[in-house]
């Protein structure tokens, strides 16, 4: 049998999760990963860029691997560690600075959206495309999960590879980028993208209640009862595409006999979201701080085995040890 | 008896030293560093700015410790460490990134200097004072000493103190600098400053040949000999005054009455630098590379005891870890 081959991917410590973010990342990620020896890292240093309360990075950090594990992942299946836990991280990611020009890190997205906006970068996020460099390769990673638009991020840790394959011999691999299917847009409440910047969200972990006023807040056009609707306009319908199931022949029909109000729709909406989660719900609620702490620990311990082995490899080629 | 204050100084490991360096670093460090608790520490990291070559920065690694050993640095009175065994310096670098920004950085002297000669600097050297600022404050260093022109080192670290102390309460101790006494220009064979960048330096652990050599070709005027000199304006006698001890007084005498001619005159400060560091020059040549290996691996220990409790501190308090 083949060797599994190696994933990595990095999981934003950002906070509550909408299920914008279950279907465009969570679930596509639960639905593959046992196919590859996968390495889920909680990407607290890069947190830093943004996140200035500890407090809260202690939590986020929780939650998110609460949240991927409620979605499906197998925490005996995947190592789950936190990238914090493995300093040599950025030990590497200094490395990889000594390799690199500023005008290349001036390329990447982040740093010039922010710029873009008239806003002062700080030299985190500047940097963080070495501190991702640095977590890719670190673990000889085969493929990242990315989205159609953060293809640069493999990017720049196959540059970072070349360059330092280049000054010092063959030592890393180069990764591949896995480009995660899209599910296509999820609307938000109020017809855009779903997103945490837009406060247009429906939270996935929330309760029923949360969950249902979300759902009833959602922007519909002002046709009376009894009109008929129109599902390729409707955000109402766009969810329900997501969460309705085989229900969504029917809802057509209904949509564009005129037979269903936005009300009635929306409510079917949400109690379609709220069985959808809830299970996964169940199963975040039974997970306690103690054992997601134990799963993190444990993943670090076998992160930190595979990093102390390539370092070593790093700082002989380098010239920093001797023998 | 108060407690001594402690003081961080990082050596470049830059290759073989010439008769400036001696007199403007070695030899003011070496005779002050026993009045605080001393770390030295070799910036083998920092060197990855510009050393790509292994055995290179090995070698000069090795050789600044021999260095100041033989320039009076007693290892038993101070803890001579390398950076890169202590990697905690660049966790806590870019913990430091994400509290400065991009254009704070873009005012250090250094990446300034590179762009100004229309140079693409690597991320390295754009970064380096946040480094820098980690092998500060690590040790809540209370001084560091620095040149004339190197303050803004200090004023990085200490920014990065204030920034952290702000954003995470009181951690950091802010360091400060400790100029160091100039010996004036100490000029090289050409007359310009002995810079290793102008190729004209007489080197600290040459030969004696190697020594007269370069002595020998010291630009001076075209006074014929039994000619009058003039002592302000002759780089030979420019080197006496650093070398040539109470002689002086006599040779300015000599210089006025036309009664000494260069080559006596090199001849004479040829024979005074080689007295003044055959004793250095056996004391190095006595060091094995084992004795060596073995003062950094010892103060390695030290510094990585005093930076694991540190970054424990540090860790708590952004967010990282959990009680």
């Amino acid at each position: 049998m083949a060797k599994k081959q190696r994933l990595l991917t990095g999981l934003q410590p950002s906070g509550q999760l909408h299920i914008g973010n279950y279907l465009g990342a969570l679930k596509p990620f639960a639905d593959t990963y046992g196919e590859y020896e996968s390495f889920l890292m909680v990407a607290d240093y890069h947190a830093l860029t943004t996140i200035k309360y500890p407090e809260q990075l202690r939590e986020n950090t929780i939650d998110v691997v609460a949240d991927y594990i409620a979605a499906g992942v197998n925490p005996a299946q995947a190592v789950i560690f936190k990238q914090s836990d493995v300093p040599e991280h950025t030990e590497l990611a200094w490395i990889f600075e000594c390799l690199v020009t500023v005008p290349f890190l001036m390329q990447a997205h982040a740093y010039k959206d922010k710029v873009g906006k008239g806003l002062e970068a700080n030299a985190g996020l500047f940097n963080y495309p070495m501190l991702m460099a640095a977590d890719i390769l670190m673990y000889d990673t085969d493929l990242v999960p990315v989205g159609e638009d953060q293809r640069q991020h493999v990017e720049y840790a196959r540059e970072a590879a070349a360059k330092f394959n280049a000054a010092y011999g063959e030592t890393f691999k180069e990764p591949k980028d896995k480009i995660i299917k899209s599910v296509g847009t999820v609307p938000g409440i109020d017809g855009r993208k779903m997103s945490k910047s837009y406060g247009n969200t429906i939270p996935l972990f929330g309760t029923d209640d949360a969950i249902r006023t979300a759902v009833m807040g959602i922007v519909t056009d002002s046709r009376k009862s009894g009109e008929p609707l129109d599902p390729e306009k409707d955000t109402v319908f766009g969810l329900h595409r997501l969460f309705s199931g085989a229900q969504i022949v029917d809802l057509e029909k209904r949509y564009l006999a005129g037979s269903i109000g936005y009300k009635e729709s929306k409510e079917l909406l949400a109690e379609n979201i709220i069985a959808s989660v809830t299970p996964m719900r169940e199963k975040r609620a039974a997970l306690s701080r103690k054992s997601i702490l134990k799963i993190l620990a444990d993943g670090g311990e076998v992160a930190r085995e595979h990093a102390s082995k390539k370092i070593k490899i790093v700082r002989e080629k380098i010239g920093v040890t001797f023998t």
